[in-house]
């Protein structure tokens, strides 16, 4: 078994609200965060797939098509976009884009890519807020 | 001479429009970033001063105060920010907030504050948009 | 299950002695790192804690909070300091600060912390002595 | 159990190609990888091994030899060679030099050494093509 | 005057020969370098254009501009490429492919197309052989 | 004009104390760097010269040849060493070792070398304390 991993960049606008809370409530949790004009990040996505290398190729899967599929589902809908107001997940405040929440939705977009694909698995998505704060989903694991 | 260099983050949200055209020419010199929900960066802010060592400290300046500097007089304005709407430079189209004129913004925040304290010279401002694009401003040179 | 992680610098001067040796054999087996003058290191710490997003907040934690955990439990003891001089774990010989070792201490310092919030819990501490050599703690796993 | 890893460098060629296949073949899979020429990356190799701490050292293996166990079992036979050209995994089409396949004969040549030292275990072995891409293999598991 | 520069980065092989010495002298004066199966890199190449930012745009030039003459006039020729082999300047042992060779030869191929456009000049070229080395041109200056 | 540039990186340790200065001056100016125990960095040095590529090599210089230099003359005496108490530059508080004046004193130590061996001159010595704070000297320029 490897783990192969490819990374790509995006750069994306989300701020941090509740709707469901005042908007002092709002503040004080979310801090600097709550500044609903957006604020945004160079997002890094990390994304993992695990397999045995075909031995006709030496590949785990083409890195190529990785790329495609990372750019098909995740960098069409997300670079260069404001999260809070132009994506389904978080669109109309139905989820907060957290870095936590963002890994969890690349890896929705992902998962039915990969599986189509058949034989790699997808391990592991780690998406880098920062180079100082990063949030990593493994799927049901 | 020396040349002290201090770096810092901030996280913003911008976009490219230029008020005297149509939509279509915006998007068509802008691209992606003609979308008016803005996108970010995590910005590098990268600020070099030039003296002579005091003999008593060893200091050009005083590396905390430069600090402090750079947070009053940019990131307390750009850090969390959405350039395009919050910022007295690029507020209401009168800039656009490139790579380039952030340079020269941040410059002309930074340089009173230099200047006043005497001493060192402010020598250069360097704005990474990303790790593989940035901007730099000598002042008048 | 979401592995949130956050990631901050610390720099200290150590050594490496086994009292019970006699100099030469801590020359032989430590090389330069037997100077007892001490040296240093930017140090980084990267702490890993894992449970599920709040769905009030979208987050694992705060990450403010971690940020807080992290200076108050660590930094507060280790950075700007000489490990071998100035801490409870490596004062007096009793643990030699190798960045094994200095894992495993900034595991026994989160841990009751992260523990004492309830929610997430800690997976994994990292250390980078330097870019080129890490030490990863897990507990008891 | 501590996770211990180092990092090291090598300069190498490769080339991707199937000698079962007709060029065509060949370059419709690699695309400019099947340039026989041969192009070339500064692979990182970052080698884990896991155990306790020795109480008399501090350490789970000396970092000093697990860099003379890199260099002589892995960096003298790729670095600054031609990895299809050179080497006794790749030689005569024998393997594919891909990133998979290389963590996968870096593993095998590091795990004889590592084992015969007695101690500590090798778990891991993680070479980067370049900041972008990286494989990863854990032996059997 | 603002300074604008973008960075891409290319693999490519090379080794280091003059065809005037013996074999003997080549392996004493370049070493491993001068393995004539060549051996590779991936080189970063750092583009810097000066001018002032225009009133329109905002733009001292437009990045995807810039990026496409990096591609067009030096990645099409270097990458995934044998620089002995394959390139106008290195083939035939006419230049030793060193890095300060690289640089000055990119300069050259990128300056005519920046004059061409007009408005900013080219000012700086760099290439990283490794983050450890890296070689500046600056044209006649 | 070549600028040919190579990094190394040395650990030490220091703090800053001046002798002149009762200990309540110093540690309100000097903060948590007045802890005379000492603390440590990683520093990166980054040591520029310039000259012609020589025809017959390519190279300004030989980068095996500085690199040589580089830890002859600067990290044999800094690396693995706590400044303060052993070197002749600021041993015994005869200068407070400041990013700034470790960059003085390592162009110092370079400077005699370089020019001894003709040819290629030394233009810029650069040190970064962490990757957030450098200090650069030219020499006398």
């Amino acid at each position: 078994m490897i783990f192969l991993t490819r990374r790509a960049v995006f750069s994306a606008s989300h701020f941090y609200w509740n709707e469901a809370w005042p908007a002092e409530k709002n503040e004080q949790v979310f801090g600097r965060c709550a500044n609903r004009n957006g604020h945004g990040h160079n997002y890094t996505l990390e994304v993992t797939v695990a397999g045995e290398p075909d031995p006709v190729t030496g590949f785990v899967v083409d890195l190529k098509w990785l790329k495609e599929v990372m750019e098909r589902e995740v960098l069409a809908a997300y670079d260069h976009r404001h999260l809070n107001l132009e994506t389904l997940e978080f669109a109309a405040g139905k989820l907060i884009p957290t870095t936590e929440n963002i890994a969890i939705s690349a890896w929705n977009r992902l998962q039915p890519a990969v599986q189509a694909a058949g034989g790699a698995q997808l391990t592991r998505v780690r998406v880098y807020e920062t180079p100082e704060v990063f949030a990593e989903y493994r799927g049901g694991q």
